[in-house]
Order: structure tokens, then C-alpha cells, then sequence
């Protein structure tokens, strides 16, 4: 196989997905397959192949295998994640535990995990070990997640914790990986590491934010829905509104006649908090954007600065 | 760290499964440390010292991180396996799930797997391999198991595939890997393998004769678990067992004026299905002493030997 552009490499990052979860147990394999079809924006293997060229790597099929483990261990955490969230739809499709229950969807998991280490088994040090200490923070960010939702003690602080580890970590990961394979030098990899960081805090914080203003069709799945388990970006920026969650404290009863997902949205959308959302959200982006300037001119440069923007103005 | 002995090799093992878990998030410090200190047999572990040892190895420290590394597949397996099977009890002590909840228990179990990867990442290739290979394995055969309790068509056939797959893979791994580190020849790594392989078998079928006839104080967990579960050895050996499963077909409801786990458990003791169940064991034990003998005597290659007739006649 012989890869020269970001597109073949993302067409074969998709086949490598597919190809692998070729168990011969039919519920894995069907689960598997559901999961990964379902599309997603693929933006942590695009990003990782991208720095790879950014940093001169100049043969994308050494990268393939590293930014298709890194969508494989964000698609095992969704499947997780759904779980744990009790969530019916997933990028407009019926989510694997609402399909095949959740003993089956958490073994589905748990076989994707298992195939980001046989992708990585190949790369040996340092590969293995960034990908486990990016696998540690995300597990760790997801807990704090869940911690901080069950005490209802989110605050900005906290918040900023939970999206370094659970979102920017697999992002700072695939950039220093895919410089490093490239053979980057030290502030090349600096440089690349600390752009991709910025980019997935930025990115979670769009993805926050569009939980609360996303429309649910362009989504694929319904909004509020990270709002009802106590967290996002919007439960950070206003005390008022942790008060106000369903699970907090006493003054949720006050609200709970109506819908109080629907409530806080509402409340979310007139307060101002979507505001400080995006200033944090173009503030981190424009740090991505001073990074890069380090990095020589080339076109996967441009494509990297052009991801920011991508990121920044998504609607789903 | 200079390690003299298989007693100090567990030891190590155990101050290294400890010292790896130490998430500055809490509940993952807390939930680890919970089920790592209930103890277990460390069966795999000491399989994989004395696999290295008996295969020529004389440096025990560079297999102590490998060895724990398969004690933590196995650990992360039993977090996951408990919520699956609403076990409220292991190894005497509560199960994470049971005091953290659903959703903590799969983030610890993820949060171990991960450690599993940390612990592998220095090994390189076919390491890495051969430990995915096994842990691919082990879900497989994990779910294989679910959807056969589900379906109510566990037989003697799908019973062996599964032990196979969800126990023996793992065994056979940590001999493979002990093997290899030593520096052995191909003969001796496929004697200690297959060794391995139905030591792995043997101790699967003890373990489900165990669900059955186990006292429930030296267990450490309650009889019949497995049973109520439609899964372990005597459903494989009696087809009469599977009609009377109280999540089967129409017969279960003519035993349900009763407790139906009990009267299995009462028609398993009574039906020679575990007698069936001891000779598989015996035959597979036997297989396991026969690869042995293609090993060059040592005080290894005997506690391998002993470890064959521990895990036929092991009470908990």
C-alpha cells in the first residue's frame, strides 16, 4: 500500500477500523462494525496524520496503524461512555447498548481496547507507552467527569482537569506521536504537541457547547443530554446552574415541575455562560494557532491551521 | 532490585500491582487498591516465573512486570465481570461495583486495562502481540460465554472454546512470554505453552466444579453464582440442566415454585455430571504433566509440576 495524501490515508485508517474487528465471535464483530460505521468526524487520525507530514514525515502508511488505534480508543470510550450515560442514539444511529444490551456493549468495549494494543503492538517504545499514559489521563478525565457530576461540584477548575485529560490527551498523543515517527526534532515536537493539546480543549468545549445549542439532527443525537448528567461546559461557567441540576441539591426541586434538562437549557442560553464558553473556546484555539508558527510552511501545516477553524465553526 | 527467588518475584509482583495504580483521581486509587489487595491465587503470575525460570531465565526482575501485567488483565477482567453478573461479593470482600456503582466499576476496570498497556509498553514486539492476542482472546471468549447463557445452547463444544478462549489464552500467554524472555528454544516454549494452555483448562473446570460444591466461607463468594448465570461446567455436561436453567425454556417454570439455582445446583450434585467434570480435569492435568516432561529438570520445572496437582485440588 502506498499512501500520498491525507485522503488515501484516511481511507485507509477506515479500512483498518473495519478490517480489524474481525472477530469470529458474530456479536463482537457486529457491534464493532455498528460502531465504527457510524461515521464520526475521524478529526484525532486526521490530526496525528497531519502532524506526521508537518514534521516531514514523508511515508503516511508507517502512520496509519497509530492514528487508527487513536480513533479506535476515543470509538471504545463512546461505547463506554454510553453506557455509563444510559444514551439511546450515537451520530443518528441506536447506541450498542441500547441494541445489544449492556453486558455486550461493555465487552464491546473492551475488545476495542484490546485492538488499540494490537495496532500499537507493532511500535514498540515510545509509541507504547505515550498511547498508555494518553489512555490513563482518558480514563482518569472520564472519572473525574462522573466524580464531579455525582457531587455536583463542577466549577471551572475542575472542568479545565476533566477536558485536558479526557479530550486534549488522545489529541496531544497522536500529534507527538506522528512527529516523532516522522523523526521531528524536540521543538518541532514541542510545537506540534502543544497545538494538538489546544485543539482538543477547544474542540471539547465546541462539543460542550453544542450539546446545549446543537441541532439535534444535524447532531445526531439529542441535545441536553451531557447537560442532564451534571456536566459540560455550561454546568462550569455558572454556579447558578449547578443549583439548579436535577440531581444537585435541594433547589432542583424548585424547577423540577417542568423539564429541568429543558429548564437549565434555557436558563444556559439567556445567562451569558455560552459566551464565556466561546471566548475559552477561541482563546485555546488561538494558542493552537501560535504554536504552529514554529512549524516550517507546507501545505499539512495550512491544513492543521485549517483545522482549528474547522473545529471552532462546527455545527455537529 | 535483585529478585533470588519465586517468593520474592511474588512479592515484587504484588508491590508492583500496588505501586502502578496510584491515580491522583481518587475513586481509581481507592477501587484498584480495593480489589488488588482481596488477594486471588496470582496463579498467572507464578505460572510465568516459574515459566521463565524453568525455560533457563536467570534474571527474574525483567519477567516481575510482565507477570503483573497478567495479574492486572485478569484484575480488570474481574471488575467487569462483576458488573456484568450483579456479583455483590468476591474473594470475601464487597465488589467494586456493588460499593462504588455501575459506572465507576466500568471506568476502574478501563482504568486497569490501561495499566496493563503501561505495564507491557517497555517489552516491545512480540510482547505486546502476544499479550493482545491474549486479552482479544479473553473478551472473545468472555462474550462467546454471555451469548451461550443468553441463548441457552451452551454444550460440551462451546464450553471448551470458551474456557479455552477466556481462561487457558491467558495462562498460555504468560508461559509463552516467560519462555521467550529466557531466551528458550522453540521446543521448550511450545512444551511450556502447551503446559500452560491445559493448566489454564484444568483450573477453569475446577473453578466452575467449585461454583457448584464450594464452600461459600473458604470461597469467598457465594455457590451458584456461576450457575445462576447459565454459564460454568455442569451446564456443558447436562443437557437436562440447560431445560431446567430458570432463564431457558418452558421446564424452568416446573422448578420455579422453589429457589431454581438450588434445585440445579441439588440435580448437578446428584445427576454425575461432576464427575464428568473431575475427569476432564484429571485429562486435561494429564496433558499439562506430559508437556512437562520436554523440560529439563529444575526446582522450576517441579513447582510447575506441583502447581498442576494445586489446581486440581484447590478448595476456593
Amino acid at each position: 500500500m502506498e499512501i500520498n495524501s491525507i485522503d488515501e490515508g484516511m481511507r485507509a485508517i477506515d479500512e483498518t477500523l473495519h478490517a480489524i474487528v474481525n472477530s469470529d465471535v458474530d456479536i463482537l464483530q457486529e457491534a464493532s462494525q455498528h460502531i465504527i460505521s457510524s461515521g464520526g468526524k475521524r478529526v484525532r487520525p486526521r490530526l496525528a496524520l497531519l502532524a506526521y507530514l508537518a514534521a516531514g514525515g514523508e511515508d503516511l502508511d508507517t502512520a496509519v496503524p497509530m492514528a487508527a488505534a487513536l480513533e479506535m480508543v476515543h470509538t471504545a470510550t463512546l461505547v463506554h461512555d454510553d453506557i455509563n450515560d444510559h444514551s439511546l442514539t450515537r451520530r443518528g444511529k441506536i447506541t450498542v447498548h441500547a441494541r445489544w444490551g449492556n453486558t455486550f456493549a461493555l465487552l464491546t468495549g473492551d475488545y476495542l481496547f484490546t485492538k488499540v494494543y494490537e495496532l500499537m503492538a507493532p511500535y514498540g517504545r515510545p509509541y507504547n507507552s505515550i498511547m498508555s499514559d494518553a489512555c490513563i489521563r482518558l480514563v482518569e478525565g472520564e472519572t473525574l467527569q462522573a466524580a464531579a457530576a455525582k457531587a455536583g461540584n463542577m466549577d471551572r477548575e475542575i472542568y479545565k482537569t476533566i477536558i485536558g485529560k479526557k479530550t486534549a490527551s488522545l489529541f496531544e498523543a497522536g500529534a507527538e506521536m506522528g512527529a516523532r515517527l516522522a523523526g521531528a526534532d524536540e521543538t518541532i515536537i514541542k510545537a506540534l504537541t502543544r497545538y494538538a493539546y489546544n485543539l482538543g480543549l477547544a474542540f471539547q468545549i465546541v462539543d460542550d457547547i453544542l450539546d446545549i445549542i446543537g441541532d439535534p439532527e444535524t447532531m445526531g443525537k439529542p441535545v441536553g443530554a451531557d447537560l442532564a448528567q451534571g456536566r459540560g461546559v455550561m454546568a462550569a461557567q455558572n454556579g447558578d446552574m449547578l443549583a439548579a441540576h436535577p440531581d444537585g441539591d435541594g433547589l432542583a426541586t424548585a424547577v423540577a415541575e417542568t423539564d429541568p434538562v429543558q429548564q437549565m437549557m434555557d436558563r444556559l442560553r439567556t445567562s451569558g455562560a455560552l459566551d464565556i464558553a466561546r471566548i475559552q473556546a477561541e482563546e485555546t484555539a488561538q494558542r493552537a494557532r501560535t504554536a504552529l508558527e514554529k512549524i516550517p510552511a507546507s501545505p499539512a501545516r495550512d491544513e492543521l491551521a485549517a483545522l482549528i477553524e474547522l473545529v471552532l465553526n462546527r455545527e455537529k
